[in-house]
This record gives C-alpha cells, sequence and structure tokens, in this order.
C-alpha cells in the first residue's frame, strides 16, 4: 500500500432520492469510510444530493478540487434515474459515450444475445474513464481523475473496494480508542474539555448513548499516533477514577 | 396544520465527526425525512460534516437561503465538541450567552444543586432563539429564523417532532406508489423511461434490491397528484404484464 506523508482527505457524493426521501437507509457511507480509514483517507465531508444533473453537476465540481478523492454512489445502473455517468462527464467537459473496454466487459458478461439496450447503457462513461471491477455483477464502476463512481447497492459497492486498495495513496493510518463510562456528558464535560485544551491535536469526541436500557457516554480518541491516543487516554482514565465513574464494556 | 400553497423543501445539516468517520449509523435522516414529507416538505439536500466552526458557518450560510427550512442534527449538548449553538451564532452574527427561557427550564429540571457548569452550557445559545420543547431529557432544541436545531440521539430528536408539526408550514404533500417485481432494471429500463418521458412531472425511480436471496426491482412513483400516481401505475403495470414479470410482495 502507498502511503503519502501527509493528511489525505475524502468527501463521499451520495446520489438518490430515495436516500433524500428516507425510503432506503444508506449504509455506504459506514463501509466506505471504515475502508477508507484503514486506508490513511479521512472522509471529511458527505453530500446527499438528488438524481439531478444539475446538482450532481455542482457538487462534483465544488468538491473535486477541495478533497484528494471523491467517491460517488449510485446512479450507475440501465434505468432513466441513472445519470451520474452522463452528469459526470458533463461536470468535467469530457465526451459522453461508448467505452470500448466497458462495452467488452458486458457484452462477455451478458452475451451477445442479451445484451440489450438497457444493458449497452452501462458501457457510455465519461471519455477518459478507467474501470473498477465488479466482482458481484456485470457493470464496473469507473474512476475519472480523482473521481471515484460506485453502485449503490450496498453488497456490490463493498464487493468493489477490495480491487481499489492498490489505487489509493493514503496518508497516516488514523488510529482510535474508545472509552465507554457510565455516566451522562455533564458530569464529565469540564475535565474532558482540559484533557482536549491539553492535547490540540489529538481529537477527542464525546458520545451520548441511550440504548436497550443502558444510559452511558463514549469517549472517542483519534489520532495518527498512537503515543498520543495513549495519554490521552490516561489522563481520561484517571478523572473517571477520581470521580468513582463506572467503565462499561461496550462496543 | 398549515399548508402553502406551493412546494416545500428542506436541507438537514447532520453535525457530527462520529458519523464521518463511520463510527455510528445515521437514522435521524430517515426519521426526519418521513416526518417532513407527511407535513408536504421535500427533503432536497443532506450534507454531513465535522464538529468544526467554520464549516458549520460555510454550510448553513450557504443553504439557509436557498431551501425553505434548514434541520441541524447534533451538537447541541454539554461537552467541548458541542459547538453547533456557538457556531451558528457567529454565523447569523447574533450574540451567543446565557438564554433566560433554556436556563429557567434547565433549572427547574436538574434543580439547583445538580445544575452544574456543563449543564449550564445548554442554556446559551444565539439570542432571538426559541425553544423546542424535549419531552425526553432536559436540554431544549432551538429555532433561529428558519433553522431547526435538534439533538444527534435519535431517540430524543424523535421525541421531539411531535411539538414540531404546527411550526412547519408545508405544501402539497408528496404521495407515492411502490411496484415491486421480479426482474433486473435492465429488462424494463427502456419502458419505463417512456412512461415518464409521457409524465414529466411525476417522480419514477427504479431500485434494484438484492436482499435475504431475493432479486427484484422496486419501481417508486412520487408526485403531489394522487391521479398522476395511478396513471403512471396503470400503465407500468401493463407492461409489466407483458413482461411476464411477476409483481413480489414486499416493503
Amino acid at each position: 500500500m502507498k502511503k503519502a506523508n501527509k493528511k489525505v482527505n475524502a468527501a463521499i457524493i451520495i446520489i438518490g432520492n430515495e436516500i433524500l426521501s428516507g425510503r432506503t437507509q444508506d449504509i455506504n457511507l459506514i463501509n466506505l469510510s471504515k475502508w477508507l480509514n484503514g486506508l490513511g483517507v479521512k472522509v471529511e465531508e458527505v453530500r446527499i444530493i438528488p438524481d439531478s444533473e444539475i446538482a450532481i453537476v455542482h457538487t462534483v465540481n465544488f468538491l473535486r478540487k477541495r478533497f484528494n478523492y471523491i467517491f460517488t454512489t449510485g446512479g450507475i445502473g440501465p434505468t432513466h434515474d441513472d445519470i451520474t455517468s452522463k452528469s459526470l462527464a458533463k461536470a468535467l467537459n469530457l465526451k459522453y459515450g461508448k467505452h470500448k473496454e466497458a462495452y467488452k466487459l458486458l457484452e462477455n458478461y451478458y452475451g451477445p444475445k442479451n445484451f440489450t439496450t438497457g444493458r449497452k447503457k452501462m458501457a457510455k462513461l465519461p471519455s477518459k474513464a478507467s474501470l473498477i471491477f465488479n466482482p458481484s455483477s456485470g457493470a464496473p464502476g469507473f474512476i475519472v481523475n480523482n473521481i471515484y463512481c460506485l453502485p449503490g447497492v450496498p453488497s456490490i459497492l463493498k464487493s468493489m473496494l477490495g480491487g481499489l486498495n492498490n489505487k489509493i495513496i493514503g496518508g497516516k493510518k488514523i488510529y482510535s480508542e474508545t472509552i465507554n463510562i457510565k455516566t451522562v456528558e455533564s458530569e464529565i464535560a469540564f475535565s474532558l474539555e482540559k484533557v482536549q485544551n491539553k492535547y490540540k491535536n489529538t481529537e477527542i469526541g464525546s458520545y451520548p448513548f441511550f440504548k436497550q436500557g443502558k444510559i452511558g457516554v463514549s469517549i472517542v480518541i483519534r489520532s495518527s499516533e498512537k503515543k498520543m491516543i495513549n495519554k490521552c487516554s490516561n489522563e481520561i482514565k484517571k478523572f473517571i477514577s477520581e470521580k468513582n465513574i463506572k467503565i462499561l464494556e461496550r462496543n
């Protein structure tokens, strides 16, 4: 795995009316973000936008210059509402048309007899696109510049990530430690802020939970240096112990 | 419920590093979007951003002029990483400080003895904020201009929506019908596009699913006019029947 010596970030664009309307629960963000974390890439913004050419063009063009990597999910299938490829071509001022390699791949996958007009649409891509192999079903994803276009179906998207490991040049890996405690946030807010102020470059998050009858707070420490995580963790555990707060076993 | 005679839209801003990192699965979007749908408000964009003042200020100021309603989730608790209230005051150029009504409410809730510094922070709001009642726990949400700030904990957020019904002036309700069929998208892409082209103002979405051994496509028709949904639905069912495609019982 190649490594950059600096921070590397990404934005995710989730394309789909069905996510915005609340009909479908997105789970691609979690899968993408965890996979990128492991490669040393931090997801710093996500936008969920409709199946609309103007929205895709605007969002892609705004984000692609501000983040190292852009991932899009959704809108690369055969139906009329799948407009990611065409919109991306427009955003980048590239030709949109038959992509020879994708055409051949799909023709082989379906066989010449079943390679229908609908399926041929999936072989239309922005010029210059390189393909992302899809081990679950025929249609490939594709890469143009720093933009990685993936399908919306979570199981298919997930199956395509492994093949991308060598194409992403990540930065330092981000480590994290979680301390779950039986308390409410206001009991620890002041002490936790003191630790955060002492370690400015370490990210300390506090997340209350109220689940299955359990009330508590998850404190999450994140840094590219394990040493800093240990230091913060020790200071946090010290005040937790002084306050007689119980540490919970919980993931 | 008050009604506007035009389309009413909303954007949601999900504030939280824990969502971006993939640590926590967001489920507030679905709850908010379904609730807003019922009031005749269409969610047209969602942004997920970090617990960062600059990100909050920029995002709020960009979206608030472009959408009728803005909802934020997260970042209104007592800890150092809860910076939504302060950032919002900055975005709107309002004073940030002790909100008398919130202070009184929280003091009553916790009792004077337990009203700690951490809890007092939750009474600091942008000036002019009006409160959103929280039936689950003490801390209120708040409204400034067209911006509705809600907490990140899903059960608490959900419990606060009922109290907001009368504050949202929605447009025409959006109805929808879903037809689930046993096929793949490419079999219906051409016929479906013909129907979409005939009914330009009706939104027809096609969503493949691969779950629990079942493969199929959900066709979702959305419109503010039930009549148009019925017309589209009949035409779609006609070509489905001609193609000998099976309709599935599935939600």
